[in-house]
């Protein structure tokens, strides 16, 4: 006889991306346990998320503020827009702090198997800011998955006529990657792409 | 550049058990684009569970009441108390629907390595409990570890004068287990403990 009151924490909280039944109840007794130092500030931090955070209008991004604070940074280079599939690629790529442009997250990829086609991701407004003429260079920071990969040879076609520089991130073995556990693939490209000290 | 809420709310998901940064951020992506159908409703959870749920003078559970609707539920067995370590047993005892009497959560195992002592575990209250002169049988149903069966062996040497019958939960083969995979402790105890059909 779990009350009610846990019972739909528990509930919810196994909506959760990555929590199961088992993990949300242990979750909502941490929480129980922790009622001042953590469910409160939580509950507060996800009210006040929820109050304030929106998507920017320009790049998708989500902050407090539309356009967002990458989007009104003077400071960045504006020749230069960065394409993602999801928010999270953006943030992987800020915590680097290495590249200083602005952002374009497309919300997904094109996927004949989910049926997500152009339209549902955010193209029309990418073409519309590659037009402008300070826009020199389009990076296409998709992942190196078969549906990744589709969507960057589609965006080149659309993004033909916009006069801008299409490049892509750089393919060989990850730092601290050891050649015997790389696949067959990557240490294929690494190779092709070799070059000197 | 992750916004303040946004870094806020990441930084308050990695501290629920299971979840490190990665996995935070991941849950905190979800919140925000579920705001109205997830975000905002656990949010309310939350605050609705840290502002209502209690822990029971007498048996430690949680709930909206104190004492709690088992230790109130007038249709239970009062000749029987069951012993679990944590809530999330009691939990799972409940989830049966088979056990009618009432519970105890001590709060732990006594553990030299982590330093927990008698007076850590809410040991006096059970004994107390114990004296009453309906309860005629107490049943430790403690986990079957080192921690947990050190436990249970202090407990029996402290309800000696209690006049009641002190049980365990039998030990043997899991329902769907199968022999070549169950450890030998087990099938050892499984063997000494067989029943005639």
């Amino acid at each position: 006889m779990i009350g009610t009151e846990i019972e739909n924490l528990i509930k919810l909280l196994a909506k959760l991306p990555g929590l199961g039944p088992r993990s949300a109840r242990r979750v909502a007794l941490q929480l129980l346990r922790q009622k001042e130092s953590l469910m409160r500030p939580l509950a507060n931090a996800m009210d006040v998320a929820a109050a304030q955070i929106q998507t920017c209008q320009y790049c998708n991004n989500l902050d407090t503020h539309n356009p967002c604070s990458i989007c009104t940074d003077q400071r960045r280079d504006p020749s230069l827009i960065c394409v993602v599939e999801q928010i999270a690629d953006l943030w992987a790529l800020e915590r680097t702090g290495f590249y200083k442009g602005y952002y374009h997250v497309l919300g997904g990829t094109l996927s004949a198997l989910d049926g997500i086609t152009p339209e549902d991701l955010s193209i029309p407004t990418l073409i519309q800011r590659a037009q402008n003429l300070n826009v020199k260079e389009i990076i296409l920071a998709l992942n190196a998955t078969i549906d990744g990969q589709t969507t960057a040879h589609y965006l080149i076609d659309r993004l033909e006529n916009c006069n801008v520089e299409i490049t892509h991130l750089a393919q060989g073995i990850p730092i601290g990657g050891e050649l015997d556990y790389l696949d067959d693939g990557t240490l294929t490209t690494a190779l092709k792409s070799r070059s000197s000290f």
